[in-house]
């Protein structure tokens, strides 16, 4: 199979989009790998999967690939003599964040008529705001920790007590988050989290709660991953940072109860189905006292979390047999017409 | 000022789209109007303003025209000698249902950094879902008609009382919409409902509610239209379908109290800003009990509500200026540049 990973883009997770997808090397070592890339600027480059690495982009070398454009039905290089289609089975979008994240490439996708891996337009764009996320899970009955939101022209005052985490309602891997351990800290947090967004949610600050990650697609069948216990650092310097979005080997299985494995994947797959069909995404929940509770959906997770999966090419491949169709409209201009005989018997 | 009507798309209100289209030439008339057409398997064509009419598309005679490619900054004709970029100072995204109001044009604009007058990516996602602008509404201390929410593969039980509305969730101009008196009609009416969408909500029918529309959209200043009592007929005809999507010419203000008024008016504004910004949108609302419930958001209203507004075109170009701007990502490779330089030093 030819998997295009679609990568990079005009995201604050940019660089790391670029790591994730050439992780994508080493784990789908059978299919056949088309890399293209989505500059700063959006400008799509076709790049040599056997040259991939990461200097290839910050030297800017990537420009002196083929510059691809955008078309009904796929990519193409234009030239003297006409388009050319790069070939491909399905695209995999694994741009983390803005463009990726929010419905952008979904949307493109979905109107180029082009098979792709990504939660669709509506699922990217509840999933990449944490506000909206909340409303979801309520009307899902999926429990999230409680929450303030704040809007950066209105007040500024938090009914709940410290500490507390501070979020910018759209934008993942830790940008702009602070915890605040008291009111004088609170305007400052405000202002960073500010800096990247309108939006702004508060929520308590649980101190050591215990966090599980859980992944998954559904394929015609559930493929769920193994319930993870990721393991916690109040810093992460870059290199660490680096590791988390490049992982490639498996990971151990959390040790916890049959029970609270099961609760948590039956959570996960009310969230999933059948909003996210067509993607892979991993959902973080937090556990306190007994009750799972939501903490975010990633829809395109760093390395498309494929440590966390027994047979992750498998899965990949499944997947793209499995991708939600759009509805056929077929449009025949009965109207119109009608309204010009209409007008003709006048 | 030269004006970009985007227009068709793969829609079940493509041929009204054509309407709402062709009428913009008997409202912006001070304007050069640049006519974009996306045909029903969404390719972009190139239409000659002084032979706009509905006929050129029933009769395919639209393909003559030049296609279109959408690239960064716009759309080009493409030719042996290189390509050549359309010329307009803004684009109106005037595609009714599905690519225009689910938010894939905004976000293809969006990409491709075309300034645009619409709802833009989110703000199409929340008011195309029914179910979604619930949550908005709530979220913004908005009420709106009681609800239940049936998905096709779920049961199909409802707890409220007769008559009720089932509605598709995700479409307009009362497709698939039914009116059920008893429960043995429910079916029949799911059934119809679930051809369009997978998702559906049952209202309450109130008969002879009082409904109120309201549009309008943010300059700099607030600019909102004169609140219309709409006539209502249980069928409405072909003719008077059509009448309705081209209408051009002023209605009068509905005969309501201050106060009333007032409150609508501080109604629509809470559901516009600024989640809205960038777009002329109609807020359709009935009142029972004095109290004022949101009905639907019309997020590309049929010919955009031209005849509600004392300037329209005036407007038009306004807003054309006061545009949301997306926030600037600067990408240096900060991050790719120390993994690199540590890995040197290693």
């Amino acid at each position: 199979m030819n998997i295009a990973i679609l990568f990079g883009g005009s995201s604050f997770e940019h660089e790391i989009s670029i790591v994730s997808a050439i992780t994508m090397k080493k784990v789908l070592k059978k299919s056949t790998l088309t890399y293209i890339f989505v500059s700063a600027d959006r400008e799509f480059y076709l790049v040599d999967t056997d040259k991939i690495n990461s200097k290839l982009f910050s030297s800017g070398e990537y420009k002196k690939g083929k510059q691809l454009t955008l078309k009904n039905g796929g990519f193409f290089t234009e030239g003297m003599f006409g388009s050319k289609q790069v070939a491909f089975d399905v695209l995999l979008n694994l741009i983390h964040g803005r463009d990726g994240e929010d419905g952008k490439v979904a949307s493109m996708m979905e109107f180029f008529n082009i098979p792709y891996i990504s939660p669709r337009f509506e699922a990217s764009a509840m999933s990449y705001n944490k506000l909206y996320t909340k409303f979801l899970a309520e009307s899902l009955g999926v429990k999230t920790v409680p929450y303030e939101y704040l809007s950066k022209n209105g007040d500024r005052k938090i009914s709940m007590e410290y500490p507390v985490i501070i979020k910018p309602v759209r934008l993942g891997s830790s940008i702009g988050v602070s915890i605040v351990k008291s009111e004088t800290e609170l305007d400052y947090a405000l202002d960073v989290a500010f800096e990247f967004d309108n939006d702004v949610i508060v929520e308590p600050f649980i101190d050591g709660v215990k966090e599980f990650n859980q992944a998954g697609c559904h394929t015609g069948d559930w493929e769920l991953s193994i319930v993870e216990e990721p393991q916690k650092e109040e810093f992460l310097d870059f290199e660490k940072k680096y590791m988390d979005f490049s992982r490639d080997s498996q990971v151990l299985s959390a040790d916890i109860s049959e029970e609270l494995k099961n609760n948590i994947q039956v959570t996960f797959k009310k969230i999933y189905d059948p909003l996210f069909r067509g993607s892979i995404i991993r959902c973080d929940f937090f556990v306190v006292n007994d009750e799972i509770l939501l903490n975010e959906i990633n829809p395109i997770p760093g390395s498309m979390a494929n440590y966390l999966f027994p047979d992750f090419e498998g899965m990949v491949w499944r997947l793209s047999k499995a991708l939600p169709k759009e509805k056929n409209i077929s449009i025949d201009y009965t109207y119109i017409h009608s309204i010009q005989s209409a007008k003709g018997k006048a």
